[in-house]
């Protein structure tokens, strides 16, 4: 009996050349059939932005047994609709993205491109992960997380998700001693700008930032477990609707 | 005994010289000191994007009693940032985006560059709500809606929103019948990729679609509202975590 294999769709937001998804493409390829379609340089921080002034173009790069990879002039969202629309024989078994240089825990999943690229994977009905890692060097050492990766995308694989469900996981940089399913931290970014003057003498802003925790105490969040050399597994919803809030709010609208 | 008047920050994502924003800061103006800060330009569907590879500039459009209007290069979520960081006073009281021309209703949220504004401000711990209407026209006629967001606005104003969270709120293109506290409708886009040929005979896309809503029968959706005529309300929130979820993929990865 032929049983086929999983088909795997790959992408990121750090661009097709970046060591994070080749890696992850190299651990990929262990599962099952992988289709990669990624963007043809970086689009960190792209949320689930869409290209909707200008078309969109993708080019193969290469094709062998087992691994197809082509390069997306779009956003990683942009990607996944191309993928899933023209480019893919049939809706993939599991999406992966990543891994990302840099983390996605907490508020930064809403800006993450990474992780827009997981939701619209959700979105699609597709069991749909996002790897990262707090490590920014695009020299990053995977080599810890990997085996988590492989073990989770096993499992995602075999088990699938629920519908509107999907994973953010988010490695430490250093060593990694397990692996904890957390919430989003609360917290936020601050000192956000740095202006600086041009030869013209006109300001110009950089966006930047620190990362304030504001819960630094709570053990169960995904900065507690990064912090404690933990993997952190967010189940992550599309669904953003506060439904705690659904009879206060029309109180207040009265 | 001198009452400060509120300080109410504006911004959207079809640009600084839409109708929408117009009619909204118009509106705003009723209720207190207002400070635009926008994008020089359409940014539609860029979600919470980042401007993080370039620089970002802004510059005064106009000044006069009650309101100051900046011009901004970046995305609506850039807006908010360098007009939080740089530009206001103190922390504005309120944040209004749009208003938008299009729905922002369903899975839209993720999306929209509305709604990324509305999730930054709430980000910062500003009451922030989105409005938008089901009319993609420039000239679209938002006289019916200014009665609801005049009233929304104030009672905002008044009361706060609890942290973390903020509002969602579409209108109808046509006549308005009453207002509805809703939750986000479950749905996906399709067809969302047309193939076109260029001159040079090589392919190229542009990314469209149809809404198809998942749960028709629903009386409590956005999308439900919207069609009978009804002014939704979504509250909305930051965090993305599905705690309902949470043990369920501990068992999955034990």
């Amino acid at each position: 009996m032929l049983i086929e294999k999983p088909l795997i769709l790959i992408t990121n937001d750090d661009g097709d050349f970046a060591k994070g998804i080749a890696v992850l493409t190299e651990l990929m390829t262990q599962l099952g059939e992988v289709v990669v379609v990624a963007p043809d340089g970086p689009r960190s921080a792209q949320s689930n932005a869409l290209t909707v002034t200008q078309p969109i173009r993708f080019h193969l790069l290469e094709e062998h047994d087992g691994l197809t990879r082509y390069s997306c002039s779009g956003t990683p969202t942009d990607c996944v609709k191309l993928a899933i629309n023209e480019i893919v024989p049939r809706k993939p078994d599991l999406l992966v993205s990543g891994i990302n240089h840099g983390s996605n825990a907490a508020v930064n999943v809403i800006y993450s491109g990474t992780m827009g690229a997981v939701l619209e994977g959700c979105e699609n009905g597709i069991p749909s992960v996002g790897f990262s890692i707090c490590d920014y060097s695009p020299d990053a050492d995977f080599s810890a997380f990997a085996p988590y990766i492989v073990e989770i995308a096993r499992k995602v694989l075999a088990n699938g998700l629920d519908h509107g469900i999907c994973l953010n996981v988010n490695a430490p940089s250093g060593p990694i001693k397990g692996m904890k399913v957390a919430r989003q931290c609360d917290g936020r970014w601050v000192k956000e700008i740095v202006k600086k003057t041009d030869p013209r003498d006109r300001a110009y802003y950089w966006l930047t930032g620190e990362f304030e925790n504001h819960e630094p105490e709570s053990t169960d969040t995904d900065e507690w477990a990064l912090a404690n050399g933990l993997v952190s597994v967010v189940p992550t919803k599309i669904d953003m609707t506060s439904h705690e809030q659904l009879s206060k709010i029309a109180d207040l609208l009265k």
